[in-house]
């Protein structure tokens, strides 16, 4: 099994790392991931300056390649360029920070994910829910077993699994939940100061969904310590509304 | 009626300000946009550095605010900081380019209608089908036209409209068809060159998908010289796999 591992907390994060350790006892792993950290930057991709790659060593060892680019573009770049063979399996992570409900737009990681699903490869990104003190040794464990399970039983064309993973001890959880994408919005909460210069800016931070006691959709079941699987369609049309649109009369 | 117009070729674009003139026609147009170009930026948003706005004129008038992030960002700030009350509609483009296809996830223009429809708000992405010569006049009045429909007869919460348009004069122009959003991938081309100092480069362009007589998809009824309407749903689940999600032993 090949397997291309890209993140967005850059290639020399600590998740990418423990992630690669427990993939390369199940297959081969190619890394490609962003040159520096890279959150937040969605499915944005570099058209319009260069990409540069330079060969990255981790622990005095080869490990991989850093991209000047965002994860979408280290999954083109990998299989562009840097590969001659597609990988059987695109994972993206582990990402220090949750990415459920409306993450899942927001998030590099897993805009990588869902980039390797575009281009028709079984596809996973695999998030840790805290922002300190990560402990990825499970999240890394689980990433490991997944993809061994996708690469066995693949995913329907176009569609990638999107994991979280409490940051609590492995006894403590509580099990797996087949979940689907929480849709409360994450509104901007910004806070105003003045730069050195007397200027104003503003820092934005989001507000997140108020937990609720609903194992069946992501944010929730995560926050009530189940580990998250949400598959995740790349076909976003509304075919409900789909037959409206077809009766408009503009 | 108040429209948040936002882009992603950011405020002093041609595209924005033709369709800023319609839209003052049907209501109140309050316009926060990039301050300058922000085209491929996907869904990114900005959380690791502040963000500033600024006042900005065009042919000598208060325009709008333009704003150092990405379009998703111009919606949340405008939202967040700038306005009192919730838009009725959030509009993004007129775009130099098409935004069908896998595009609605490059596309920065789109993410602005998606970070609308997110938080709760009827949204609209108008993207116009050329890089060069672009001719806004059709498209403009046309972005006025369905942003008035949607107000009048709002739309599914979550859902958003993704419409582009061809480059031809409108009487060349064979309709309107409601789409799916093409799946076929965009892959990454690589063109190899050095830089000044003799180290290799990459630019990245996209292999776009041939051309289908099928117009119920986007991009094929696009290159048939259709205007396009493609609903676009912000809950990206996938329902039908969910199913066997919920069966997998690990």
């Amino acid at each position: 099994m090949k397997i291309l591992l890209t993140n967005d907390d850059g290639i020399y994060a600590e998740g990418i790392y423990l992630l690669y350790e427990q993939l390369k006892k199940i297959g081969e792993v190619i890394v490609v991931a962003p040159d520096s950290e890279r959150s937040a930057v969605g499915h944005g991709i570099t058209l319009s300056r260069p990409i540069w790659y330079k060969n990255v060593k981790r622990k005095q060892k080869a490990f991989g390649y850093g991209i000047s680019g965002t994860p979408a573009d280290c999954v083109k770049f990998a299989i562009g360029v840097l590969l001659k063979v597609k990988p059987d399996v695109v994972v993206s992570g582990i990402n220090l920070g949750p990415n459920d409900g409306c993450s899942v737009f927001y998030s590099g990681t897993v805009a990588g994910a869902r980039e390797g699903a575009l281009l028709g490869i079984p596809s996973i990104a695999i998030s840790l829910d805290t922002f300190i003190n990560p402990d990825y040794t499970f999240a890394a464990k689980f990433g490991a077993k997944i993809t061994k399970h996708v690469y066995k039983n693949t995913l329907p064309k176009g569609t990638f699994l999107n994991v979280n993973v409490p940051n609590i001890k492995s006894l403590k959880i509580r099990g797996i939940k087949a979940t689907r994408q929480c849709t409360v919005p994450i509104h901007g909460s910004f806070r105003k100061k003045k730069d050195p210069n007397l200027k104003d800016y503003y820092w934005m931070t989001g507000k997140v969904p108020t937990q609720k006691n609903n194992d069946k959709i992501d944010t929730y079941a995560l926050g009530n310590n189940y580990v998250t699987i949400t598959p995740i369609k790349s076909d976003s049309t509304d075919y409900d509304y789909l037959k409206e649109v077809e009766s408009l009369r503009l």
